[in-house]
């Protein structure tokens, strides 16, 4: 199926999906930089309590909207889970980065119609940048479209990781071969990483360890800017395609890192 | 020297360090996630043009000012070293982060008084925060006190690095010595994780190869927060300590990180 036949997400499903990163955005902010001493509300740690608020507000919005909707997220698990439509939500991706006071996590969000992806957002509260990802539709950065890069060589790839202590030693060996290769390395940055390789200054991210709600969202957004993201046999995402996944901003170098990967 | 009795740093001095950083991030800010295919101005990069430029801004602020002052930068060396004031300067702390589009880079701005840092500037010229440390004075986040958190044990620490690959074989085996303690470990971020140190969201940073312009502006910061930063001998820092450096939020786990880096 190419993309650029697909039926058009209907505009709803897309209005639902940022007022639910604005909802949700504007409860992590209110935890983020805070230290524990100060929230007294319960004693969860602000990350657990950014966590589950975030989550427990965008089911509502979504059950309100379309009770006959599927939800899986991170924090309440899933329900109706054989619904035509599936929405699969990570309320903080990054909480590490949350906890130490970074500015780069964020909200994933995706619309599963019939297991595929059709609609995608990664949404930074802090930072204020939106991506969205509709099937069909070029990606934007709050409202304009943004593009992957070229990038025919590994040598000349940027590529990048949350942490080297995501891999186990199997997969560690795999993606130091390509790292060996390539021409710049940053760790950190969670979803932000595949943010970048979508608007273009970055070329890979190689990562393990990853669970639906970590990539389904990221399908959309990548594939909508000239991208490609798959597990390391270069499969499409399912809800099962975990725990290791690789994106690409150029198909040529998603091939040569999937061959060193598997070699 | 306790800090506490330290001679006040004329304000008139603080005031141009903030000069320097408003122009130097008005500056990056216009080349921060700009395609280099959108950049015409030359043959550069732009992250050099934004480091070139930024420096030289800076120096010339400073020599209108302070015509007697010595300047030591990144990119265009040291002139009147053995001045009386001496400031230090690195305008793109972070150029991996800024060419791979993450807005964790900084200004790091530093004025040393016959070889000691009276005075320190973290500028974050997207995230819009700064922190100012001056001798003998509480540390600032964008005008108000911040301080470190304390930390009585290393298995409690989130401590964190820019990237693993930033030490050799004998300084990455005593980082992991401590790495392995602690609770929580991030990669990434420059000179943000000592500010993170400075405001209680981190408890270690421990690193290599650094130079003299990456952190002399940070001493202020981190003592005028209840920290500590040294050497990975626990020595005070100077012009030649580099490339090994410690920063740490409680100068208990200070201790105990620098007696397993020695061990």
């Amino acid at each position: 199926m190419s993309q650029f036949t697909s039926t058009p997400v209907p505009a709803a499903f897309a209005a639902l999906a940022n007022k639910l990163a604005d909802s949700g955005g504007a409860i992590l902010r209110q935890y983020f930089r805070k230290r524990i001493d100060v929230i007294s509300k319960s004693d969860e740690s602000p990350v657990t309590q950014a966590d589950r608020e975030c989550e427990a507000q965008m089911r509502t919005l979504i059950k309100e909207a379309y009770p006959d909707h599927g939800i899986a997220g991170e924090e309440y698990g899933i329900e109706n889970r054989d619904a035509e439509y599936l929405w699969v939500l990570d309320p903080l991706d990054g909480t590490k980065a949350f906890v130490t006071g970074r500015p780069l996590f964020g909200i994933l969000i995706a619309l599963l119609h019939r297991g595929t992806p059709i609609l995608g957002i990664i949404d930074m509260p802090i930072l204020k940048d939106r991506w969205i990802g509709l099937v069909g539709q070029p990606t934007t950065l709050n409202g304009q479209p943004v593009a992957a890069r070229a990038c025919a060589n590994l040598t000349d790839a940027y590529i990048s990781s949350i942490s080297p202590h995501i891999f186990d030693a199997d997969s560690l060996a795999r993606f130091e071969r390509v790292r060996k290769q390539a021409k710049l390395t940053t760790y950190g940055g969670d979803c932000y990483q595949y943010a970048m390789v979508a608007t273009g200054f970055l070329d890979l991210v190689i990562e393990d360890s990853l669970v639906y709600y970590d990539y389904l969202a990221l399908q959309p957004i990548l594939e909508g800017a000239g991208g490609i993201i798959t597990d390391w046999h270069g499969k499409k995402l399912t809800m099962d395609s975990g725990p290791r996944i690789i994106a690409a901003g150029d198909k040529a170098a998603h091939r040569m890192a999937l061959a060193l990967l598997n070699s």
